[in-house]
């Protein structure tokens, strides 16, 4: 699935493999320390690029870096909740589902490598809020898959909306994440997921 | 109900009084120009109060005072839905505060004065952690209340865990608003409470 951190029609195979080396090196760093305290010369010494390289992939210097880095980020958090979040057809696989997320929030803890950048960028900039808006749509699109899915096979009602369920869910997960983050606790992400789910089920036809 | 921005017992009720317009003055003037820019001489001045009156009421000075505005942040999200969110024993009633939690969340859009503070303060700096819990502790016990009020009209299940269920609910309504301040839609509130409610009256007994 082409997303936007690795479309770059115009580059060749090689180009787009240092552009992607540029980009896991700046997420790295940025992990580590940060995103305003990263400077274009922290990237280079890590991905044992030039300046005028850095310059030629992203000319519009640490910001559209800092984007396709987010974007990188935003791609990950989708890719850490594979293979399950993409088969989403049996009661089974949503519970594996539920199960990866909150390993994967667990891990993560308090500290959000997607947040920092997008707090960095501004949130309420037109470029953060496309970049977390098509995460939330792909998101969101896979879960309605899922959804449909359980309706098809009968396992929950054909009334309910797929997309707005689908929606639901999304909020669920992500006030649950934002709870994590902002107290340290991750019951809410569990009270979230669990409940969605026994409330999905109570639907069936 | 007594909250960290009124707990002042040894005051007399002139000085309570005075912290009291020393934190709405705060409040204002940090709504209007942000938490960082705000300065305690812009407080002074907003308050007709003198420096060493805000050093009396707040030892710590200026993050002693914006945890105290954050507080006072906090109780007026819950105060924004009352009367609907102390009296949740109907699904009219349940209907009437999805209503005024969309109507308040709308008019406040992408920009969260409590967010603004707690952004200051620094998320994971044990102060703002606490509060930040305090609030979703109130608010969850709220909604527990009205949870139960439903259970035991027999209008939902006996069967739900009153208290995941409300945590759940409080998780979807912050993941509706965090997705409002990073995209600027507010579907998703929309179709976490809507989604909840439709949900939750399914598993009628």
């Amino acid at each position: 699935m082409p997303t936007a951190s690795t479309a770059t029609p115009r580059l060749t195979a090689k180009g787009a493999a240092t552009r992607r080396r540029i980009i896991e090196g700046a997420a790295a760093e940025i992990r580590e320390r940060g995103a305003a305290s990263t400077t274009l010369d922290d990237v280079c010494a890590r991905t044992a690029t030039s300046k005028s390289q850095i310059f030629h992939y992203f000319p519009g210097g640490k910001e559209e870096l800092l984007l396709a880095v987010a974007a990188r980020e935003a791609d990950r958090v989708l890719e850490d909740q594979q293979p399950h979040l993409g088969k989403l057809a049996s009661w089974q696989a949503w519970h594996d589902w539920r199960d990866a997320v909150i390993a994967r929030y667990r891990k993560q803890g308090i500290h959000c490598p997607l947040g920092v950048l997008i707090t960095e960028l501004g949130r309420s900039t037109p470029a953060a809020q496309a970049l977390t808006a098509h995460l939330i749509d792909r998101w969101q699109a896979a879960l309605r898959a899922g959804i449909r899915h359980l309706q098809d096979t009968g396992e929950i009602s054909r009334q309910l909306d797929a997309d707005r369920t689908a929606a639901a869910l999304v909020a669920a997960v992500q006030g649950g994440v934002t709870i994590l983050m902002s107290t340290g606790r991750i019951s809410h992400l569990e009270a979230a997921l669990d409940t969605s789910l026994t409330l999905l089920r109570t639907t069936r036809n």
